[in-house]
């Protein structure tokens, strides 16, 4: 081996070694790029996310291998939205060179095993402090993306899950009794977030006629889908999570919930799809309405705030 | 507009601005996910680097345009190692709150356009310093990549240009007479690397049966190639380039020349398919031997180097 750039070089091969390899006639980690088989039909999907150490996760609560599984995930959650499932991955990690690398691709591999997503190539690079950016493939399997766009007056909007977890979690770390057992779920839903790859292409399979995940938090993520719809929104439900950590505020403005929420003209069939397909039924939070101004919740203004998380000062909460 | 994430979605909405918008039936910036046809045939290339402030650009020597030019160019370039054409590009930027993100993409739309690789999505997010990560995709219009591991003995080894220019620039950047105007195109070399596309389709059309870009020096990347191939190299030549300020070590350690190192059987095939598609003829430097240990420049072993920048203690050069 030659003696230069064998840091990195020894690096790689560490990472290979807990990733799986590629199939025959596919060239993953160690060239110029990869090559692998397009999406067999339908569109390609691609999309990337940042986590920043300090800004999206803070290593004194959470492992680097949870700030792996979370920066891939979150990507994966990306291509569920548009009712599509990951393909690959290209992973690119610029830290400090004490970066125990082990550590933070056991938390991406295991991901990657999850949501089946190969890990197929990425940089590393040394650099002040933490950053870990994901950038992901997906095909759909029905054919046409779910856009965030398509909803239309009279849809129902529903959620995947029960948001308000994640939020309660991150409570629950910063909390004098953390260990407390009746907090571990809430402390997991923060930790590993969880895409709903299963959940997104039921939906679209069913109807949605728009998507979106629920990353900002919840009055932050229907006004997106709203805005870009052009219609109005009128919620009688949050979707809280029912466990007494779990306040309306946290579904509201938390964020990194990763539940999906999406529109479609009729619940009873998404209710049996994702029946049919074992999945927990999705939960109704309101309807769409003709007016793109109308924002209500319970009849009174939708209230406004969410988790800035991104390219904002550091430190602010809900605003 | 939502008051909340206001600061980045004004600057995503600052930077669909610079960059083409896209055709009918595919989504770009702005959904959770950009939605876009995959290759019509063969794989699907995909490559991510990163670029960070301090290791792999100095903005006291640069503008961050050049940086942005850098951090899509040097992909283009792994894609062109390896025969293809670029497509799409996902950019991930994490940087200060003060970083001028119309200066930057000015560099990034530039080299898009130059390459035609369309940006279709990415991420934006505070940090402390400034890290550029870019992934694209790209297609081998041959069907067929061209990998760093089908060099064979008795193949001639070309590159695709004159080296060491980039490493001439970055040290008339250093010297007290930078403005010089003899130093101009090394400067030039320096700030925006060029990726050569059509060099690499051509290789690969005229036999092309091992490639790499020549991005950590020539003495480090024909050490990969041979390793990769399990073959044994023997160079008459370094292509360092004839102007005075280039020297040898510059060809063999500078690095960050982004011109394409290649192996092939014919010299004279390859040419003619140089000559007629208008691009210069490649250099040879040398040929594959039988024995995968040697290591030979002029009879002499090939001296070790390269430019170290990657996940390695900053400020370290030629070792």
């Amino acid at each position: 081996m030659d003696d230069i750039g064998a840091g990195e070089r020894a690096a790689i091969e560490r990472i290979r070694g807990v990733l799986p390899a590629p199939p025959r006639h596919e060239t993953w980690i160690g060239d110029d790029a990869a090559a692998v088989a397009p999406p067999a039909s339908g569109p390609l999907l691609l999309a990337a996310d940042l986590v920043v150490e300090g800004v999206h996760a803070d290593l004194a609560l959470v492992g680097l291998d949870d700030l792996g599984w979370k920066a891939l995930a979150v990507n994966v959650s990306d291509v569920a939205a548009m009712g599509g499932r990951p393909l690959h991955a290209l992973v690119c990690v610029a830290g400090p060179p004490d970066t125990d690398l082990d550590l933070l691709y056991a938390g991406i591999a295991a991901a990657a095993e999850e949501y089946r997503c190969a890990v197929v190539g990425g940089d590393l690079s040394n650099a002040a402090s933490l950053t870990v950016a994901v950038a992901v493939t997906g095909e759909c399997p029905g054919g046409r993306p779910v856009l965030r766009s398509g909803a239309r007056p009279g849809d129902a909007l529903l959620v995947t899950g029960p948001l308000g977890r994640s939020a309660a979690g991150l409570a629950a770390l910063h909390s004098p009794d953390r260990q407390a057992k009746a907090y571990a779920e809430y402390v997991e839903a923060y930790r590993r977030p969880r895409a709903r790859v299963a959940e997104g292409m039921v939906a679209a399979a069913t109807g949605a006629t728009a998507m979106i995940d629920v990353s900002d938090g919840l009055a932050a993520d229907v006004r997106n889908l709203a805005a870009a719809s052009g219609i109005g929104v009128d919620l009688h439900n949050v979707a809280a999570d029912p466990g007494w950590p779990v306040s309306e505020e946290d579904a509201l403005f938390g964020g990194e919930d990763y539940e999906l929420l999406f529109a479609t003209p009729d619940v009873d069939v998404t209710t049996e799809g994702f029946v049919t397909e074992g999945l927990r039924p999705p939960i109704v939070i309101g309807h769409c309405t003709n007016d793109p101004s109308q924002r209500l919740l319970r009849g009174e203004p939708l209230p406004v705030g969410g988790w800035v998380h991104r390219f904002e000062p550091r430190g602010q909460g809900p605003t």
